[in-house]
């Protein structure tokens, strides 16, 4: 008897699910090198790690799956699917089409690459020697430019490498976008620092217990809502969060013991990309769409939460007097005080570090060089120069050395071009977002000053999160928001917060 | 041009590799969900470890893999094979030959039963209801028979379920080393209870908040010579030792707030494995070598430390200073206190509870059902009503339900038969080794009163650890000690202990 349709669905579904059975030891074995896993053990575990994922590669690349894909993909049998089958389809066969232009000994030859490089970087960003990373470089982007070919590109050749983190997005409207945004923001930060106005932090220069600040993390996650059933916190070197299954999303934080508010903001971040993954439909579960939309779309989650209101003076309203039940010695800081110091804003050279007006600046460096290396108008040679100028130009600091200038970051060495500018959208994303909570939850930062965060969490599961990555990130904003992605709303969020901080005009 | 012997070895050990790469995962999904897992991510968990098992299982019996084994085990090729290789073939070719000659349908059918099975047990010794169990219980005996049906057997039936977890060893081997010893332990048993003595437990309960248990059971490990590096401690419920990779052997232990003597015993317990498992000659890694020889000579390494040194006096006389470093409230007991609290010998009713002496009674109660069972010369009906009968006979003590009698483990729930002696024999085992120790490093439990405990590991290293499974049990109890497996040595090592602790003549 011939396979139905609906078998075909059936085992293209169950297919699907093991691959993800798979990425979910993958995950795992990740999560645990990161958070603590014995160092010996390191090496074995890296090679169990490439035997799982040469596992997945194989499953998703297989002959086996090619025909689930042709056969499921053809007029009068794609139309009979259901909706998460259907959009299944889609994300798997993007995957497979990905994977499968590119010749298999140049994929092979681009990961042997990237391995290489990463721990070539290392030992650059170390010795603060770019002329050793250099020629990993040059190949790293020259690979990219090849494998472009493979792909195929529409306007401009970043634009596949965009659409990889953020589907549909073009060069052509980041570059509307990222404009005006740099244009402002650089006069914003001039402003600031002409204020001449810093806040004061004598009090925030103590030693702060580590399992103190754990204890406040936890309450700080649990006061988000996030669930700690379906979870748990972690301490990390780097802080990130990581979903092993839809009932398993995991946050790291990281504690320094001479400052509080980093381990505050890792944390808050890290729980809005959980507050995401917590939230997406169970229906979506087994399938590739049982996540965030994209980076972008996640980054605002994490973001939302961090800046607009982990360090917002509502939030402190609510929160100091948790903080001080940890720490007494913040009985002699006011509110006011707090949420100053929350938002210390000034220029300075690591992306990582910097703060929320800041940041988008750092970010927008990296986007332009990536585009001009990928259209091959600038050389990787002349890299540390012109990064130096633009920190200038828009910054007004220049390092001196490329170990905290064109060094700082790791992705490159990885190949992973086009990943940067998500963090600037997810900065953008939150403030339309934002925009249109303040619509129809008109008191939600009344909430937030009492406390109550479980009506916007709920919010943004109704409008966002539940849809897992069953709308583009085009088709989110659009649906939420009403219109497309748009700057104005972050523009005007920064100068609302930051005017009155700073006091300016 | 043809493959060579060399060739063929080469892809097995790969393929072999590969295979331990999924097994390495699956530890770890475990290890993760028995240490602290979010509880509403264990559904999906399971399937997740369920696919990664169904892999191992299609690895292990492939016709890849059959075709290895053919071709390798060739007269005139075999001999070629360096000795890990052949060990490693004769290694796997025992566990293919033990799942391929199951017929498919009858082992999914297996593994549905004891799956349900399980959770009705739970059921059941929760209600103290074995009539609930029974039916399953019936189809477990049965089916366990069925196989062994499949597998073939010389001798006793039950000798293809020993083989299993202790290579080799046969009933009518394990009649002649129980009968004694039951005999001996029964009577040294009695003789402790109409003593009369128990030691004074008055400063045994306290408060030992977890923080300083967990502070206190890493020093022990330390002590002991584990090594942190390739390893780390965890709390759970039921401790355990798992090994991920052969540099990353983790131990877990559990701490009573009430009763600091708990968790002492089960980390110095589990750091015995441990160090076993830390132990194994790195040229056994990526192979089924890379662990230890056998279920007991594993349980003689944990026990040894557990038993014959953790709860010896000179431990406590160098260790006891150590503790009160944690609880100063120890300052009030003397080491001769504490040595008798850690050794209070006591018939119960529940053999995870009982000490050193009284266990091995609850292991052959055990083990003369079982071989009944499987012998068909018992009813599972009748089991309960022979349980307490032998209970009454061997410890002088009866359940008054089954929750605390026959119902007390899960391992039958599981189809786990033949596995409870390697408990004894791992006792019995240590004590070879220990008169064999005592031989060759006559001061060793004067180190021990010292504190330096790494001669011993290096013994054990050089002598058991390093061989991992390359020797069987047989071969190794002989390497070390010139003679076959004896309980006369444990039985020895009981009186020298426990008749002047309980003042018998």
């Amino acid at each position: 008897m011939a396979k139905t349709a609906t078998d075909w669905a059936t085992e293209f579904r169950e297919y699907v699910r093991k691959m993800l059975h798979f990425e979910e030891a993958i995950n795992l074995m990740y999560w645990d090198l990161r958070t603590g896993a014995p160092k010996m053990g390191v090496e074995l575990r890296s090679e169990a790690i490439g035997t799982l994922a040469a596992e997945v590669f194989a499953m998703q690349t297989s002959p086996q799956m090619e025909e689930y894909l042709n056969v499921l993909s053809e007029p009068g049998t794609f139309e009979t699917l259901d909706p998460v089958t259907q959009a299944t389809l889609r994300e798997v066969k993007k995957e497979f089409d990905r994977n499968r232009k590119i010749p298999a000994d140049r994929f092979k030859a681009y990961v042997v690459l990237t391995s290489q490089a990463e721990s070539v970087w290392e030992e650059a960003k170390h010795t603060a020697d770019f002329a050793l990373f250099r020629p990993y470089l040059e190949k790293i982007v020259a690979m990219k430019i090849e494998f472009i070919g493979y792909w195929g590109y529409e306007g401009n050749k970043y634009n596949t490498l965009l659409d990889q983190y953020e589907p549909g997005l073009t060069v052509e409207q980041l570059d509307g976008i990222f404009g005006p945004l740099r244009e402002e923001t650089v006069k914003l930060v001039q402003a600031i620092v002409d204020s001449g106005i810093r806040p004061d932090l004598r009090h925030f220069r103590g030693h702060y217990p580590k399992d103190k600040q754990r204890a406040l993390s936890l309450e700080l996650l649990r006061n988000m809502g996030y669930d700690f059933a379906a979870g748990r916190l972690d301490e990390t070197e780097h802080p990130f969060q990581t979903t092993i299954n839809r009932y398993d999303a995991r946050v790291t934080t990281k504690f320094l013991e001479d400052d509080v508010r980093s381990a505050i903001s890792s944390t808050v971040h890290e729980g809005g990309h959980a507050l995401y993954e917590q939230g997406v439909s169970p229906d979506l579960i087994g399938t590739p769409l049982c996540t965030g939309a994209s980076m972008g779309i996640h980054e605002s989650q994490s973001r939302f939460y961090e800046n607009m209101i982990g360090r917002s003076r509502e939030y402190w309203e609510s929160h100091l007097p948790v903080v001080r039940r940890f720490f007494p010695e913040f009985e002699e800081v006011s509110v006011d005080e707090f949420y100053r110091a929350m938002n210390d804003v000034s220029p300075s050279l690591i992306r990582i570090e910097a703060d929320e007006v800041t940041y988008n600046l750092h970010i927008m460096i990296r986007y332009e060089l990536e585009k001009a290396l990928i259209n091959e108008t600038l050389r990787v040679a002349d890299l540390p120069g012109v990064w130096r100028e633009k920190m200038r130009e828009y910054l007004g600091v220049e390092p001196d050395s490329d170990a905290t200038g064109v060094l700082q970051d790791v992705h490159w060495s990885g190949g992973d071009f086009g990943y940067f500018p998500s963090y600037s959208l997810g900065n953008i994303y939150a403030a339309q977002f934002r925009h249109q909570l303040a619509k129809e939850i008109p008191d939600y930062m009344e909430q937030v000053r009492r406390g109550e965060m479980l009506e916007i969490k709920r919010w943004l599961n109704e409008k966002i999160h539940r849809f897992g990555k069953t709308l583009t990130p085009g088709e989110i904003v659009r649906q939420v928001t009403g219109e497309d992605i748009n700057a104005k709303y972050l523009i005007d969020y920064l100068h609302e917060k930051f005017d009155p901080l700073y006091h300016l005009a």
